[in-house]
Formats: C-alpha cells, structure tokens, sequence
C-alpha cells in the first residue's frame, strides 16, 4: 500500500474515532497535511465523520480550493483548515469540532487548562477566538474564508489548541494520531476542570515542568498512542483498517528521558 | 411515491431520530402539516415514537380530530400540534418532548437562551407558559383541549420554542428536518449553559445579529441540514429510508450571503 | 395463559426493564404481591435483574420465607418486600434500587421532591429513612430481617417511595407497571432537581393539586402507562414478552376528570 | 482447569469488565498475585484492556521484570502493581487506572470519602499521592520506576485507595474480584459525593462503624459479590469466561454477624 493511500486510509479511521468518541457529530472534521506537497491537504468533502469513506477523501490547496473540482458538496468551514496548514508549518494535522463540554469555557472568562495528565497535550494556554472582534456581531458564525481562517490562526499563534466563542475549538498537532488524541482528550480535561471547580476549593493544575516533559516524551506515532488508537479503531467497528506496525515496537516512547 | 408518501416516510424517520438522539423516550411526538391541505396535519397515533411506523401515521384537522376515526388510540396531548398549526400559518413542523435537560429553566426563573451557534435556531426569546397561569393547580399538567392548546399557543407567539413548566417544550418550524435539528440541539444548549452559569463568572450568549444571520442563512431543506438527517438516521437504523435529493446539491445553504 | 403465569412473565419483564433503564445494576430487585394470596409475594432468587428468566421467580410468604426452599440463594434484602406488603395492603408492587442519583438527597438535608410531571407518581412528600437512627451507627447498613424492614416500612407511611441514607430507595404501587414507571422517573426528577438548585434562583414545584390529580388520573394498567411498558420492553430486547391488551383500548386513562 | 489457567481466564474477564463499566479506557490495568509465589504477579502486556486475551498474560517478578521476556511492549507504570505487592503482603490485585470522575478529588482539598454503601470498600481514608512532593515539577506523571512506585505504596500504606494527583487512582485489595468491584464503585461514589455538595447543604457520610461492618462482613470471593461479577461479565459480552462455583453457594456472605 502507497503512503498516500495508507494515509487516507488512516484519515478515514480518524474520522470513525472521533464519531465514536462523541467529538464530533453531524458537524466537525479532521484533516491531514499531504506527505508529499506541504501546500496541500486532504479532508472529505461535505459528510457526517462516521460515515467517511476513502472515496470522500479530497485534495486541497492551502487556500482551501479542491485540486479536482468534481461538484461534490464541501464542508463550509474547510478553511479551518487551510488556515492553520498556512500559518504553521511544523502541523500535520487539523481537527474542528463542537464538542459539547469545551463550550462552557469558550463563553465564561474561566479559563480552560489542563489540570489531568492525558489533557496535557493541549498546552498550558488554549486561547479563546471570538470571531465578532474582527468581524462585528452579526456573522453567522461559521468560519468561511480565508480572511475569518487567518484571524484564527493567529489567535492560535503557537497553541494547540484554539476555542471558538459559541461554537467549538480547533486543534493542530504533529500527527493525526497526536491530533485526534488531543480531541478525546480535552473534553474530558474540561469536564474533570469543571467537576473540580464546583467543589468549591482551590484547584491543582498541572505544573508547567509536566506538561513540557509530556510534551517532550512522546514522539509523533509513540507506541503508547497507538495502543489507544487501536482500541478506538475496536470500538469504532473498524479495527479492520488498522494495521499493526511492528517497526514501531523498536520505539521507546519515552526514550532516554 | 407521492409527495405524501415521501412525507409519511420522512415523518417515520423524524420519530426514530428523536427517539436515537434521546428528545423524546416513551412519551413525546412530531407532526408535520399537510402538504395539500394547510388545515390538517400528519401524526402517529399513541405509540413510543422509536416504534413509529408508516401504519402508525394519521391525519388531523386543526381541532385535532382524526380524519378517519378508526378506533385507535390517539396522544392525549396532540391538542399541541393543532393549537400551534392553527395560530401560526407559517409553521410546517411541530415536536413536544419532555426533554430532561431543558426542564431546569423550565422551573427556575433563569432564563434559557442561545449560547452555541447550533442552539441559534431557538431564537433570541425562549418564553415559559405555566399551565396554572390561566388553567389553576389543579390540572394534570397535561394539554387535553383546544382551549389549552390555544393558550399555549398564544405564549409561543412568533418564537420558535415555547418551555412548558414541570414539563417539557414545544418547537414550532418551517419544516420537518429544521423541527428536528432544533429539537437536538435546544437540550444541547441547555446543558452548555447550565454547565458555563456554574463557572461563576459572567457568560456570552450569541448576538442578536448572529441569531438573525444564521436564521436569515438556512433554507428549510438546506443540504447542510440535510447532512445532519443521514446521520441521524443512520445512527438510529433507518438510513434506507431516507434518499439522496441530487437537486439539492444546487442549493447554496448560505446564498448570496 | 394462567395468571400466575403471566404475571411471572411480567415480573421478568420488569426486571430486564429496570436494568436497561439503569435504575438497578448487579443489584436491586422487584416484587409483586401474588394475585391470589394477599399474603405471599413473588421475587426472584439471587441474581443480576437483567438476567432473570422466569424459573428464577419464588414465590415468599410476608416473613420472607420462600414457600418452597430448594436451597438457592436468595437476595438478603428481600425483607423489605415483605415489610411493606404488610404494613400496606394497598400496596401490589415494590422495587429496592440503589440508582445512583436519587443518593445525593439521601445524604443532604435538601429534600426531594416532585418538581417534572412524570416524577408526581412519588407523591409530594419522601421521606428518608436512616437505619442508624434505631439500629445504631455499626450495621452493614442493609435491611436483613423483619425488624429492620418494619421500621423502614414505618417511615415509608402512607407513601410512595422512601429513600434510604447512603444506600437507595424503595417504592411501593398499586401495579407492577406503576411500580417501574415510578423507578424510571424518580431518578430523571432527582436529576432535574439538582439541576435546577444548581441555577442559583428559586425553583417551582409541582403544585399540590397537580400531584393529587395526576394521581387520580391514572388507573394501575393505563394505556398511556403500557405505552411506555410497550417502549422499554422493546428497548431492553424482551417485547416478546409482553402482549397487546386490546381490551385495554376501551379504557379511558383520564376518565370521567 | 489448573488453578493458574482458572487465574489467567478470571484476570482477562476482570480487564473486559473494567473496560465495559468504564473504568479503563485505552490506557489503565488491573494484576493478580500469583498463587504459587508470592514474589510474582500476573498483568497483561502492553494493549488496551478491552482487548486483552489469554496470550496477553505475562508473569512478572516484583521488580517488575518479565520473567520471561519475549520483547512485547510492556506496560510503562506496571511498577504501581510491583510497589503495592511487594509494601502490601495481604494484597492479592491492583487496578491502576484514570477514571474521570475521581479525577476532581484528585486536584482539589475536598477529601473523596465514603458515602454510599457500595462505596465502603475503599474505607475510611483516600489519601492523594502527588508525585511533585517527592519527584519535583517536571515528571511526565507516570509511574515508570520502582523508587516512584515504593513512593506511592508508602502514600497508600494500610488504605484500599490512594488517588494520584491529575492522574486517576490505584486500588489494591484481597482478591480480583474485591479489587473489581471497588474500582467500579469508586467513582460511583465520587459522582454521588460531587452531587450531593454541590446541593449546598452538609452531607452525612458513612459512620466508621458501617465501614468496617461492610469491611468485615465480606469473605474475599463472596457470593453476592460473584451476583455482580457474572452480571458485568454478561454485559462485557464475556460471560461464557465465568464459570458457576457451586460450592461457593454453601457459604453465607454475611456470617455469623
């Protein structure tokens, strides 16, 4: 199997998984940059993430313009995309959703942080992007251009992970399999910050020297992350589509550190 | 098949999303007018909505008397549908569900409103009716009559979901697939804003201008909505009965907005 | 089908019901009183709700002693069936669960309370019952003879449900049917109600009258009850077990009110 | 069946519970002693507990060496299990594992404690470990060696449970299905303890003297813990690994007491 075609393959398990894990719903997307052309990336054109196949997988060019225009309907906000690809060349792979429990922090003033080891990823700072400071109150809140993509990614500037006022976060990593670890991951961050919160006393986030080792100690495709990768891909019914990389076992994921 | 035809199924397909996406559980209904006759509307007779079958479908004067009076029983609150059909001509679909996580506002002086963009649809004003305002303590709780019907109706006025204390909500829309993509995303709303109020500091709801620009955006049948229906339907296990409409794929859901 | 048999098979039913609604788990159980001797009570022997079959119903007498003892085990807290059947004889039906949220307000001194029209079945007051208060702070803290279920049974009264301190609760009912509906909706209330405190203003109750004629309202085999018997059988895969009642459609379940 | 294939058999249905009730996800696991040798424990090598089988099963010593190393990647905090037998002679399994809702205990001064009655078996005292105290700020917060895992046992010292700070809990006990059964119920009784605070009154937890009742009136594989074993096993689609002990029958779980 070609590179190419194991990395579609792989984006259409990135797509069940974060259906599956409830990131994503009707709405949201992920995509990955082209291994072979840096100003391109691929990403399904318009369709439900659970019901992804190889076959809606498309080509785009960085300002968000299918290589091959064949009619079929795209995503509206695919500009996401190509904004975050633009702005930061050390990204692999981009990731918008609406999850329902980072939404609580994108319209308070209490930031979201991360306060649980696997939440780590996100960075110590997750900044929040309220399209109306740029663009007035009356848009419809959908990012679908890119003027409003550009303005994002600024706001993200050198995060992870971005919150969208009202609307849902986006986030960028080194891999679709960081990525879409980094999706199942701060949801849950942001329901534990919650739960503690509530409980009236001060809260322990993480120390910023823990967030920097876990930063450090995995590489893109640890062995660690694809376990859980596979164990998504089980419980998603698409185990089939995932292979074993035995190369990988040579890995140490936490290498001399 | 008839546009009728195509439209009982669809209202079969309506019943099982609400029943998949967790709105209504053994109680609670959807309707949708009649296509050739402004004053009837289609609805199943009593049965759990995920049991909803084509058989099931009758047909409803605006009094909410069954067209053909076969026997069956009949929802005792489907005074609902014909009291809202009635009071507002430009409504195409009705749902009334108990709805557990919008009952809170429903019972607190709180009030509910849009804080996510996919919550929008709601409208800027979310009234409560308390059926004891005009009906006394002493009911059932329970719309029986057309006088009640109307009563509630009359508290909807030209808002999109009207909360009903201790009970549930009613959503009025321009059609079935847009009464639906409400209904799932209202509790959605609901539970964002709970969550945020919780974080004690001050929250951002939507703008009114964002509210008009995304109501101003979405056709009735837009193919972005219709997206979120295959979806649905293929979570709840009725995708075969919901088809591909290529002419659609013509449509701009955002026009020349 | 005799009776006797098919209120086995209902009893079945209930279970499987009770465990796919999530109000019981490896434990709980629930109990009827046998139709043709007000003085025994059918419940099964020891094993998880969800996987009770028919041969496992045995019929007790009201000191919980099985009719016929073959030696297999049988649940410990089965006294306080027989607690209840004796100090009420208007009483059919009874449950025991440890839902998981109804606990929080059998360890606070903020009462629970009918506050959604389908939790008014628990009635206006529930009380709760904590075994310390006679039996001292070093029991096991369940009910495992007749003395404890009597005074359990004391504090029940004239009511429908009592919970009990860090443990659960147990509900009494005119019919197997009303027994589960009330196990159902208790916990949803308890949920709404916590909710609802938790927005911060103050909250609207059910009005007494409300709750008195809703109770009026249903006779113990409602259509609109076996609507919902129909739907949660179908849900936990059992509705082969139970059959229409057509006799059941003359029947008003808001008569002459 | 020999008594160590019966134990190999019995610690993969423990890991599908433990995944199906939500305890582990990808990450997370649960040992057992080895019979014949104190000095050895049996854990799975490096895969998501959903997926364990028989062939997974490794024997390590209690450095937490594989006594047989055959080059399969290995679980990077195995050393929790190591530490815990090695300080813990009465203990015969250990879950690690970072189930959200305990999470918030675990960052926060409110103490987790015991206020339900399935909750008792984690007894009186949860002390959190934070691997900071010792360890400094700038770990990856795993446990990934034996002097870190000898830190956490002596945090632990006599208690059932220890949370670790941002990260999730381990849990030792008198045998896998003790040790089962309080990592299902731990977080149960967290959610209910956060519920009930948050009511905003004072709450009433379990007395010392219902604690150690529990604590005393349960044999190590009791026969109403084997109800809950064969139930969880049965819904983690395993129940064909569960074999009745008929003999286990004769034994009365509450004794004497």
């Amino acid at each position: 199997m070609s590179e190419i075609a194991a990395l579609v393959r792989d984006l259409v398990v990135a797509n069940r998984i974060l259906a599956s894990e409830n990131v994503v719903d009707a709405y949201g997307h992920v995509s990955v940059r082209h291994p072979g052309d840096p100003r391109r990336f691929l990403l399904a054109t318009s369709i439900a993430p659970e019901m992804v196949e190889e076959a809606h997988i498309a080509e785009f060019d960085l300002e968000c313009v299918p290589v091959k225009d064949d009619g079929r309907p795209l995503y509206h906000e695919r500009f996401i995309h190509g904004g975050i690809y633009e702005a930061r060349p050390d990204v692999q792979a981009v990731v918008h959703a609406h999850s329902e429990d980072v939404l609580p922090f994108s319209i308070s003033a209490v930031p979201l942080r991360p306060v649980i080891h696997s939440g780590s990823f996100m960075g110590a700072t997750v900044p929040v992007w309220d399209m109306a400071d740029r663009f007035g109150p009356d848009t419809n809140m959908l990012v679908t251009n890119m003027e409003q993509a550009r303005d994002l990614a600024r706001c993200l500037g050198p995060h992870n992970v971005a919150l969208m006022r009202g609307h849902g976060f986006s986030a960028a990593a080194r891999s679709l399999i960081e990525v879409v670890r980094m999706a199942v991951y701060v949801p849950r961050n942001a329901r534990v910050l919650m739960n503690a919160l509530r409980l009236g006393s001060a809260i322990m986030p993480l120390h910023d020297g823990e967030i920097a080792a876990r930063d450090a100690g995995y590489k893109p495709y640890s062995l660690e992350t694809r376990r859980a990768w596979r164990y998504w891909a089980h419980k998603a019914g698409c185990a089939h589509l995932v292979e074993d990389h035995p190369v990988d076992h040579a890995h140490k994921p936490w290498g001399a550190a």
